[in-house]
């Protein structure tokens, strides 16, 4: 039987129950897969070792700001690469790539609201379309993993830090919260992401999620946490800026329009996030 | 007059009244004024930039097995030099010192007992003694101020934290506590102490002074804490190993003979900070 009838055999017989059967596959087999709509899921386990991203397309008129936008944000938003109006194809990251298809699940935003959670973008797409891949703290799972570091990572979170505006582009951030069990594995994991200033870096806070307005770590604004045990009295909390702020951004700002990629549903790069570190 | 006879009359007419006297002075010519008993105050402030450090001399027959526990715990006993037994000259961090003049104060203990603290160790030197230098936090001091970090050095605390034992050597950790008006200045200070793996490195614990055995932040055993404003909600407590550890050490083990510095006298090397760093 030929390898691509065999995987939409499996799909079929729904093989696929979590990004973790993904966790060996290379990125751009994984994106054939998913550009094909036979995976619609998250990608958190997919591919692993290799940095995924973030996605933020804006019309041309708005792309100069936020590109200012993420040069001012650098934690919340650091710009790994940008397309050219028009073209759907992230040169850097991924050459032989369609933005416009192989991501499993995007959000579009008009005036500010989400008007459509489609597994593609081809509907939407316009010549004077502008993608922004934007670092994402799923690429350094593998690195904190990699280290055998304790911890779990809970859930996305609004706060109450404010991004610095640019033009249009004003909000709050949005952050990921982990768990560790210890300080020596929090203190690793604050030198580890020091190495991946391309995937939002160190942490921005240590500590009360009080102190930067996260009123419950067991609801977030992102899907649901399940199952999820209370932190324990030594466990340490250190949370990242997130991805996802461009989509609370939009949401604030009421942009008129924007397209990212649902949370949690990002793009599978060609690179390993060790090829995007420094040091 | 004589540089030497108006250093000398300065200090006859009290003119050093802190360490921060010494904050431009050239190692060398601070050790001289040690030297001639001019100065037997603490080494904190003087010396900006220079490395200082920690100071423990034991018999050599006790010399392999204190190697040793240093390896073992190379955070809280960092080795940067070693003397040849019966030599007080430390080749590599300043050949034309004295170990036995050139800090400001001595702890001499004997079976684990303070017996005397000097003001320099003339009277205890022996053919067969051996000097270990051990990193100093008080050596990222500087790198800490020159990224314009926000902190309180509060104090010097035995913990319950056990050092992993080698021969006859083997006790628990003491720490420096530092607390950090915020969370991005407290992870630039992990970032930064990483650098300087051979003055203690990074932080051993982030946070809950309690959970390391630490009763009271503002009652230390190594000396008072006086005029301290308690810690503030947004504070962050970290803390590193203190080389006031192999003190703790001799006392817990009854070791039959060793010399230390005292708290906060340290040895000021012709080292930078910088030059010891990595990367």
């Amino acid at each position: 039987m030929r390898e691509d009838v065999v995987e939409r055999t499996e799909w079929l017989m729904g093989i696929y129950r979590s990004s973790g059967d993904f966790i060996d596959m290379a990125p751009a087999e994984f994106r054939n897969i998913v550009r094909r709509g036979e995976w619609t899921g998250d990608t958190v386990k997919a591919c692993r070792g290799y940095a995924m991203v973030n996605l933020a397309i804006v019309p041309k008129d708005l792309a100069a700001d936020l590109l200012l936008f993420c040069n001012r944000n650098p934690q919340a938003c650091p710009v790994v690469d940008v397309t050219d109006p028009g073209s759907p194809v992230p040169e850097f990251l991924a050459p032989d790539a369609d933005l416009r298809t192989d991501l499993p699940r995007y959000h579009v935003l008009r005036e500010g609201k989400i008007i459509d959670k489609p597994t593609d973008i081809k509907d939407y797409w316009r010549d004077d379309l502008v993608a922004f891949l934007l670092g994402c703290s799923g690429s350094f799972e593998w690195a904190l993993q990699s280290a055998n570091l304790a911890y779990r990572t809970i859930g996305a979170y609004n706060t109450n830090i404010p991004c610095v505006p640019a033009g249009l582009f004003s909000g709050r951030m949005v952050v990921t919260c982990r768990l560790f069990a210890s300080s020596h594995d929090a203190i690793r994991a604050i030198q580890i992401t020091s190495r991946h200033p391309h995937m939002h870096g160190s942490p921005v806070h240590i500590g009360d999620p009080a102190a930067i307005g996260i009123g419950d770590l067991y609801n977030s604004e992102y899907g649901p946490i399940e199952n999820v045990e209370p932190q324990r009295p030594n466990e340490i909390a250190l949370f990242w800026a997130c991805g996802v702020t461009p989509e609370l951004i939009a949401r604030e700002a009421k942009l008129p329009f924007m397209i990212t990629h649902a949370p949690a549903h990002m793009f599978v790069t060609d690179k390993l996030s060790e090829e995007l570190a420094i040091l």
